[in-house]
């Protein structure tokens, strides 16, 4: 058996599940999907996921769908080095991390990232404007919370790759040509949040990394970055 | 220690916590909060979740939020039975479905729902009628999962509590006077649904299950059944 990935350039879940096996070392197949060609529109990877979302994982003939399920089906199949915690209260506030930024951190960034990244920034411009505040307080809280290295306890977990692909999709939608229009007061993030940078320095030393890299990102003009600044 | 939980009637997330501790069978120390008296918006139940969300979890000095970073706390503390799953596959199941249900699942049933709770639907009743084909899928796929008594595998699972606890929701709001202006085509959910009676009837068998029921669901008029129909 080995791991094959369904990925699309760009789709931070995805980008999730290419981080975990990085930090876990596990090898895989990749298989880059394009949106633009509906290549998570046919009826072969309808057949994977029918609700035609990356990523998607295959182990062998086991089959899987929604990122943060399958970090926690990587982590019981391949436990070293852990990603959910070592005793039951990190494996709690590893899950705490991963979810609050599902229902707070990620429509808190969408407010201010998806206009930007995808044309609607004038029609949005006061929706982007009265959004930032709550971005401000979720980098404030992050910011705290990897003052000591990583979110939860000492080492590398699911929360932070959580977290750190959000980042550099606020990083992305911040160097976009139409948020000159904007004073978003985000970039560079070390200015006002100094403890992401180091933080985030960690994951993108993972071996490897820059082939999780959204490629998209590498060739846009302008490019991003792929170190968050 | 003793296990402490802070919850609120009526609140899908808080009344998973419950029903996990039930069917783990651990004791808890209740605490009833009151929306309507603001009860999660005092300071000391800030200091407990600064985001002032229940469910909260206290087990000694060790405070947890989110409901399901909450259900995997519990499952590591007290492992037997377990709730997500017994090989890696289960457990990836188990978030995927949990996972599904967030991200898809509480979006659709929410457009039907919330307007009927919440005295919205003389303004959303056009998107109440364009959502009920979305939820009548959303059932279908739940239906044909719970054939074989449970959403994965052959146990009990956090999953089958998410989606349990999101019918009764989905129930309640059916059942107010507002939903008689729809054909909502959802009631008795045996008629069209008929795996999903048997498979609420297991979770309704726990024991404590009635103290887990929201209770104000209980004093309305009209009441909501503490039982799926």
């Amino acid at each position: 058996m080995s791991i094959e990935v369904f990925w699309g350039s760009g789709s931070t879940p995805a980008w999730r599940v290419l981080l975990g096996l990085a930090a876990k070392g596990v090898p895989y197949e990749s298989h880059l999907l394009s949106f633009s060609n509906r290549e998570t529109r046919t009826p072969e990877f309808l057949a994977l996921n029918p609700r035609g979302k990356v990523p998607v994982l295959k182990n062998g003939e086991f089959v899987l769908n929604e990122s943060l399920a399958i970090l926690a089906y990587l982590n019981r199949e391949f436990p070293s080095p852990p990603l959910f915690g070592l005793s039951p209260a990190e494996t709690g506030l590893v899950w705490r991390s991963c979810l609050e930024y599902v229902g707070h951190g990620d429509p808190t960034f969408s407010v201010v990232a998806r206009p930007l990244l995808f044309g609607q920034s004038e029609a949005q411009a006061q929706a982007i404007r009265d959004g930032l505040p709550a971005v401000y307080a979720e980098l404030d809280t992050l910011n705290e919370a990897v003052k000591d290295g990583f979110i939860v306890g000492g080492t590398l977990s699911a929360a932070d790759i959580v977290w750190f692909v959000a980042l550099h999709f606020l990083q992305r939608a911040a160097t976009r040509p139409a948020a000159a229009n904007f004073e978003l007061g985000l970039l560079p993030f070390g200015a006002r949040w100094p403890n992401l940078i180091p933080w985030a320095a960690k994951m993108e030393a993972l071996p490897g990394y820059l082939e999780t890299f959204p490629p998209h990102w590498l060739t846009s003009d302008p490019p991003s970055s792929p170190h968050l600044t």
